[in-house]
C-alpha cells in the first residue's frame, strides 16, 4: 500500500517561486494544491469550476468586483464558478487551493502567469 | 453576492460533541467538513469516495490493515476508496475532511456512530 501523509510546512520548504501551484494531493477527480505567491494577480474566473482558497500562512486580500475580503490564517474562502476574482498580497502569503483537477490558475484568460501543467511535489 | 469567508478556529468553537462531521462548505460536488474526536472510531471503508484527513489541531493515528500513520497539525492523508482504516485518537483532535457529498462517515457500515445526515456550521 503507497498510503503516505503530506507534511505540509515541509512540502513548502521545497520551493519558493511565486504563483507557481504545486500539486500535493488528489482524490475524487480533485486536486489540492500548494502555492505561495506576493503581489497582483490577474483578474480571471473559472468557467466550470469552484476553487477554496485556505490560507496556511500569512495573509491576501482577493479581490471580487463588488468587495474584497481579505483572508488569514485558518481561513477559508470558495470562489464559485464564473465569478471574476484576483488575489492580492501585500506580503507572501501561502494558499491551499482544492479544486478539480485540471483548473487552470487563470482560468479563461491566458496569460504569462499562465500554468497549464503543474509539478507534483 | 453571498461569498463569505469561513474562520476555522471559529467555526470549531461552536461544537464539542465527538464524530459528528459539520459541514463548513461545499464545492465541485464535494464538501470541507469539520469533526472532532478522541477515542476510537470503527473499521469502515468507503466502495466510491476516497477520503482526505487533515489535522488542524492535536494529533490521531489512521490504522489500516498493514500499517498504522500518526497524523499531527499540518499533516494530510488520503484514504483510497475501497480502503479499510480505522481512526483512533488518545487526546481530542479537530480534523478537516474533504470528501463528495453525501459520504456517510461509517462508509458501508450501518453503526449507532452512522450520521446520515449532517448539520451545516
Amino acid at each position: 500500500m503507497s498510503i503516505q501523509k503530506i507534511n505540509i510546512p515541509s512540502k513548502l520548504s521545497l520551493f519558493s517561486d511565486y504563483f507557481n501551484p504545486r500539486v500535493a494531493g488528489e482524490l475524487n477527480g480533485q486536486q489540492v494544491k500548494l502555492v505561495k505567491f506576493q503581489g497582483e494577480f490577474i483578474w480571471h474566473s473559472h468557467a466550470n469550476e469552484d476553487e477554496l482558497f485556505y490560507v496556511l500562512k500569512g495573509k491576501f486580500d482577493m479581490h471580487f468586483r463588488d468587495q474584497i475580503i481579505t483572508l488569514e490564517e485558518n481561513e477559508f474562502l470558495i470562489v464559485p464558478r464564473g465569478v471574476e476574482h484576483k488575489p492580492v498580497a501585500s506580503e507572501e502569503v501561502a494558499v491551499l487551493l482544492f479544486e478539480p483537477a485540471g483548473t487552470i490558475n487563470t482560468g479563461e484568460m491566458s496569460h504569462e502567469l499562465t500554468r497549464p501543467t503543474l509539478e507534483n511535489i
